[in-house]
């Protein structure tokens, strides 16, 4: 294989110092990348190699606890890196970088910057002839924020580099239990045979948050939360549920069935908006034991009134044969009762009750990535009683993947990716049909809430979300996991 | 509810001692039966109560350890004791039996004697006017040892009972896990839609058991592995697992069902049972660490040779719609490796197998009666692993119905099945026309087996049967579970 070199733009940034270069270390670490694997931190400040390293560490051992590096690994760690102080966007800057690189090295830039330089960092790259050799580029949502803003990034993007060498991340998609989802659905004969609308009632997708817009306001007010999870985190999900089963598991296959999913959806116009899609902004109230302000009053908000939603529960139909009829209820929110990120397939109920008590338990499956991730069977079986001879309970079957060592550490979704761009694995990244495709519907969902005027209603931070969010699903005789 | 008396005659003998009077304690102590319960224990013995009882609480002392009851809750239980010493075979002896008894109450008659004796006491009961009032009457197998002498038997018990009255004791059906198989079958929309032929490859049953035949040399040797433990036990497990639903829970409901099986069971004559019939006799070997003789060399042998099978493994189908295709293995044996009862539902393989490496896992569903009772999922997770993408492991899921008590006592079947007797309900206990056509499928096995001189296999005790058993399923590219 390729020697491979590494180079993050946006070094001394959040997201590196929070999740890419803890992963990093962690994959060196466990010996899964090459011991001659370079990578360049470039950032604006000048400073030393060792300055930008003592102040990356901090960052590391406030975070890691227990899995922060000792000296010896440290030293190790850092002997992969340069540090390149540079300004992205203007081209003069680039030489340091082109001097660094080696043409007979695969490099790998990872664009870890506000996406406002996205372009100038490729076209940069170009000019500086940065691009000579073998490249890849990896970058992270936003794509844009209309199917036209993020046609433009990708025919951005498709100008420098080809579409086999862009890795758009999707965090989730680096989630064990999101990975373990494709085997249970793939590799078990007794799950697949039934996943469809002949057994499953319907699906629930909650992403819920418990944060607020987090000192965003400006920005967060043009895009709301249907660009900023649903567009994206859920739409992911709900591929990975739906798709048909791919052929293989190479990237452009599990690709061609996620867009399948995606072009499938029911479109969700002006005449059926109302029925299909509720809107809520928070107002003040208690968040995890903290007073917290309404959305109206966070920091740096310069409006008196403002219609974008920070909560968005949606009722979609995938029309295709596997799907007819089962609804999929989205939801995702902030300021929500709790940090939730879970997966609901409700199985109908059964058809013939012989043990005619009352309720009936429908048997669930429930995939969850937030907060401990694993995937449970809610199942009925019968409760040990010599009295109550029918006494049914329902019973929560784990179908744990750590086999059985609680205390394995879970590795971040981030390293999953990282091993997977450094290896030339596009299966678990977002393809540019995809992402255009996304925006398609929520572009044409936006727009009829719009036609509409489809309000964002007030929900107190701390609950779920709008009553109305209730009322879309119960209306069905259905209700939310939580 | 009326008031219920018990009578049981050979109440000395071993299954009383072992398994009726320690039920009994068990359901008077937990409170399940009436406090009026009155208990009349018959056997030949010319001793006093208290002689009785003071052999009966030693056995239950050196047989129940922790549980055995202490001086307050044994002077309880005796209480409802009342010893009537007579030979049942004479008719002149039931006097006191019929002084005992009270037309006001129900009269359930336990019949826990050698089966020369079902007919016998039935006619004395009768003609002793010991079956004016409500009467039920419960027994053992053998019932018979042929369509023939079954028939005779029942005919016999029809003449003094109603069907409704007469509860057949198969003690599998009183085991929890049994019971949950119903539930998980039924009350699980997930398992019960892919229950048949279009996701089941097969389905096998093993019942081995490590003793051998226990001193009974002459009895069974008349009797053979194919009567004691195929026409019962085995084909009780085989309906439950393959019958269709039932409307409803009833005695009546299940049975149907049952009986529709077992009619459905495909004929094996002189011409097929060489494929699918295998049987065993075993020659002297290690049982469980011990140095054992062979049948031939047991205690009480009379002959020089015998053709007697103490191992049948057959292969089975049942002709109806849902199970067309998929054969039903079972295997019964004394002096096998270990002590197992289980029923294996084997899933087909994937029909594409998307993660490619070699070996497909298919699932597989397992039910186990012993050595601990449960039911288990074989399913395939991703082994949580960054170096190895598809790290694929079969995980076995625990259905467990304890709810997380490990050290819950487990009720033996007896008590569920007194407790059923007691409260009339017939739905675990076994119908005349089961037997009968399980016998009618039995006795056909055993002529077309003479037909073609199909001999009993030579294997070693301490083994899992003749080679031929093996190559039974092999064959087919099946193997054994265990």
């Amino acid at each position: 294989m390729q020697p491979v070199d590494l180079v993050i733009f946006g070094a001394s940034g959040d997201l590196s110092a929070r999740k890419l270069f803890p992963a990093l270390f962690q994959l060196l670490k466990a010996g899964l990348l090459p011991e001659d694997l370079r990578i360049a931190a470039i950032a604006r400040d000048e400073v030393s190699k060792e300055a930008f390293l003592e102040v990356l560490r901090e960052r590391f051992t406030s975070r890691m606890g227990e899995y922060a590096p000792d000296d010896d690994e440290w030293q190790r760690y850092s002997e992969h890196f340069a540090y390149i102080a540079a300004d992205f966007s203007v081209i003069d800057q680039y030489s340091a970088l082109k001097d660094w690189l080696d043409d007979a090295r695969i490099s790998l830039f990872y664009l870890a910057t506000p996406p406002s330089l996205f372009a100038p960092i490729c076209s940069n790259l170009d000019e500086a002839n940065c691009l000579t050799g073998d490249c890849r580029i990896v970058l992270e949502k936003p794509i844009g924020e209309s199917l036209e803003t993020s046609r433009h990034v990708n025919n951005t993007l498709a100008k420098h580099f080809d579409e086999s060498s862009i890795y758009r991340i999707d965090h989730y998609l680096g989630k064990e239990t999101v990975q373990n989802l494709l085997v249970l659905r793939f590799a078990n004969r007794f799950i697949n045979s039934q996943w469809d609308h002949s057994c499953i009632d319907h699906v629930q997708i909650t992403v819920a948050e418990t944060v607020g817009i987090e000192g965003r306001w400006s920005y967060y007010d043009n895009v709301g939360q249907m660009r900023d999870m649903v567009q994206n985190h859920l739409m992911q999900l709900l591929c990975l549920v739906a798709m048909e089963p791919p052929n293989s598991l190479d990237a452009e296959s599990i690709r061609d069935e996620k867009v399948k999913i995606v072009k499938a959806l029911r479109t969700i116009d002006a005449s059926t908006v109302d029925e299909h899609l509720v809107r809520g902004q928070y107002s003040r109230g208690w968040s995890v034991g903290n007073a917290v302000p309404g959305y109206l009053e966070e920091p740096g908000c310069k409006a008196s009134t403002s219609n974008t939603e920070t909560f968005v529960a949606i009722k979609a139909h995938i029309d295709n044969w596997r799907w007819a009829g089962v609804p999929f209820y989205l939801r995702t929110g902030k300021r929500m009762a709790e940090k939730v990120t879970e997966i609901i397939i409700h199985y109908k109920e059964l058809p013939h009750n012989i043990f005619g008590r009352g309720r009936n338990f429908p048997n669930a499956l429930i995939i969850r990535l937030q907060p401990d991730e694993g995937i449970e069977m809610a199942m009925v079986s019968k409760r040990q009683s010599l009295k109550d001879k029918l006494a049914l309970q329902t019973h929560t079957l784990n179908f744990d993947f750590r086999d059985g060592d609680e205390s394995e550490r879970i590795p971040d979704a981030y390293e999953r990716l990282f091993l997977d761009a450094i290896n030339g694995d596009q299966s678990l990244f977002v393809g540019r049909e995809e992402i255009e495709e996304s925006w398609r519907w929520v572009d044409g969902l936006i727009k009829a809430s719009e036609a509409q005027s489809v309000d964002a209603k007030s929900y107190h931070a701390g609950s779920w979300g709008p009553a109305k969010a209730e009322i879309l699903i119960e209306k069905d005789g259905r209700s939310w996991h939580v």
